[in-house]
């Protein structure tokens, strides 16, 4: 079935993607590099941050060129403080982490097993063995590696030891409902997303639809983000929601909020390994 | 234009509200009544908390009925808890308070003006003079209590006097942006009703659209409440969002918070008007 | 992990389903037979269809009563042209029909994997082979019947053929992309229901994305029917949609298209499980 | 009042609108221009319709420049067949026809009144006199032009002289319920915006509330768009939906049409005022 997977964009598509502090002239000089290099730019992006005059860019485009020296060059034509990066829109490496819940490691199996996701799903690293068997069906890899008995720096060397070995360009925790340490951040930075259970900021700790259901809530939503060094304070990637009343159980809100969780998941996903979220401080420039 | 107003429901249409501790029968006991004075039920609703064990009816009826003695007898058949509430489907009296923003109280002006409400607008009350002109446009009374200079008791004394001449069955909080005092409060038990800018539990301080902004949240929204002592705390009626994203500025997200907002308000407003709206704890139930 | 299946109310749940031209005192008769016969209701709805005066009533209840009794009382005690059930709120039996598409087939095998519909999955038939690797995933019986070389008769006999050895109580159309005839639905009247490519009734013909996209819509929907005589006109039991914007390829179109057709359709079908949705001429009447 | 208006960005911000048949360097030839003439780029999109091969670029700017040479500039730079627009962001002069239904003129003239459309309203013009005192109460012209006993040209004849009369940049049919001839049309070419009653292309003809209700729909739509030659066919600039169920009566579904009818309106005509919307034959190419 792998190979039925459909191609996000055609193979020899490639991304230019560019920030730095703005500055007049950025995108006639960047386009005129693309221009010279016989580039065929098919999708272009641009957006400044009207607080902070820092500016994003995203490009796409097809044609045979030397990377490195179109690179080279751009940087050399943008202001010292350019993050500059051309690259493939080829699938990007992930690996999952999840716990006990099942619907958004379901859902990213199915989508990648029939290609919605420009992602290749190396493994899924669990620290319950209950997902165990819905991995294997879809003939993954699946690691156990339980934290009963070891201290925290214990477990995450091991979750690091089995990460490290598949190399990820991503790392998704899919309800993955332990804390991760800020050691273990730093070790991914930008490049850990997470589905929270909630809209955030509201509902931040523990239970949350217990909460909910005593706070009695109309919507029940759910957050994806990037995880920083602050508990639930990352960048927020997509955020929706769904209406809930009365009539709704606590059981009932958390059936509503795994039907959020999954969708809200499945787009972030598909807008990272796009490459159409950058950071601007604590915030997210998406061009979608 | 008074005469256009559409009637919602006949003129004759009434209500019976019930809400006591749950025991077998009383749905059957209720509409035994009903049944025995000739009442024609027209719509029907019941539900019991499964947490607290409290039941809750809200019956629509027509039919010639001796409204003191139905009631007396539906009470007399409940459980000693139980609160009873026979009345018409008549407009609701109602004064509005607002400060200097102009969105909800002119959607409110409006749906008045052509009977989209179940309500008799009878005053807005404001400590500002901006928006004494739009409710002039249409005809009604403009009290203007301006707080500068006086204590919080000797305001809120002032606008008790207001209110209290008017007599109403509801206030509306049209984004009237003064902390009231418990003891204002308890003057109008259940019958205070606010708008608040944003979606419950999250951003519940000051400037709500600046710290959405910094927190780069992706979807602005708004929640229609029941005033209780503790503020932003009361029963949630309504709650809706509108989505967001990086180009909206902090003055674009309060633009989408007052177009939700203003539905919020008028769809909590036309629940709590038509008798749609109970209590159970710190929840609402709602038969809509 | 068939075990961890969670279940749907308490294993006694018992449901009254009943509809009837409307007349007075039907609540307060039915709700006293139950009474009578010391059943616990834990949940109650009815409407009375304002426009054909047809009454619909849905009633969850506990307690070790004999069915047969009940149910022929609650007939005696209604009009002549009543239809009562009672039923047990036990998971239903279901098989699914599909053709290439997986998004909905997979959605349905997670559900059920998991235990999140009231259903039991007795096995998936199609006229292609694409789903048989995806299916036999979840262990279930996949029947290919193509279509090629038969005559509709032909085909649909070996259909009917497959499926009444499963016996379902629900035959449900997962994009099952061929046209049934009214001799097949007739066999299943009122227990088949089909997930449509769009928001009904617009774009009722082939190619609904191209077409959405020639028009270029700013939202594209799903709609969850049950399936009568009449192609795409049964009546309606879920829709909802999604924002599109100019942006969207006709691609981009259906996979929104695809996410929130299994959305739509898994709703619909917990609905239907769970015997929340009644039939009122070519409309739904649904207690949720 | 009037005083009071926020303004859409500083007064000096200024427009260039190009669009034209694709070709590489497009972006960079433009960029070039204005950065030799000093302006300063505010916002930047650019879009090309992969079917059609066509451009669309929106430029804001800021900076003293002569409009005619960068226009003139720019045009030479182009492929022929380019339409290039230079124009400053100055409210847009508009004239609202309007039939009986009070829901979307009065929401116009509250955004107006408080400066949130980009917009200066001219003059209301009615067959009926139903809204004239509403109207007034804003004090705006109100021009009634009846249309019984005259032909449709006679009629036509009447509004085309009143609304030349004030030389609107676009013409809005708030609920405008006469059927325009092609004639009429011709006069404002992609100047006429419309406020459709339902999720087109669903429920096209008349009594679409009535249609939507026997249809058993579960949610109603509005639908804003350009008006062209062809009845309910225009390009379509937003739609949105709201849910509803089986106890809204064809009058509910016609109030929740009315709400969402008047924000999609408003929604569209921000849009349009700001010249972010563009069209790619008979769909819209929307930049926001």
């Amino acid at each position: 079935m792998q190979g039925e997977r459909t191609i996000v964009g055609p193979v020899s598509t490639k991304l230019l993607l560019v920030e730095c502090s703005d500055r007049a002239g950025l995108v006639h000089a960047i386009t005129g590099i693309l221009l010279r290099h016989g580039c065929n730019v098919t999708s272009n992006h641009e957006f400044v941050d009207a607080e902070t005059r820092r500016f994003f860019m995203r490009t796409e485009f097809t044609g045979e060129v030397n990377d490195a020296a179109v690179e080279a060059e751009t940087k050399e034509k943008l202001p010292p403080d350019a993050a500059v990066r051309l690259c493939a829109m080829t699938p990007r490496r992930v690996v999952v982490l999840a716990s006990r819940e099942h619907h958004c490691v379901a859902d990213l199996l199915v989508r990648h097993e029939f290609g919605e996701l420009n992602a290749r799903l190396l493994a899924v690293i669990s620290n319950h063995s209950r997902l165990g068997k819905l991995v294997e069906r879809f003939e993954l890899p699946f690691h156990l590696i339980p934290h009963d008995g070891l201290s925290r720096q214990e477990h995450e060397g091991r979750l690091l030891e089995a990460l490290k070995r598949h190399n990820p360009d991503y790392v998704v925790l899919a309800k993955y409902m332990r804390v991760l340490t800020p050691e273990f951040v730093r070790e991914f930075p930008r490049r850990i997303i997470n589905i929270h259970h909630s809209f955030l900021p509201a509902f931040m700790g523990a239970k949350p639809y217990q909460q909910a259901f005593r706070r009695g809530v109309k919507v029940i939503g759910a957050t994806a983000h990037f995880v920083t060094d602050e508990l639930d304070e990352g960048p927020i990637i997509v955020q929706e929601v769904l209406p809930v009343d009365h009539t709704h159980s606590p059981q009932d809100m958390a059936q509503a909020g795994r039907d959020v969780e999954k969708i809200v998941l499945a787009r972030a996903l598909k807008l990272v390994f796009e490459e159409r979220v950058f950071l601007s401080g604590n915030r997210t420039v998406i061009f979608d």
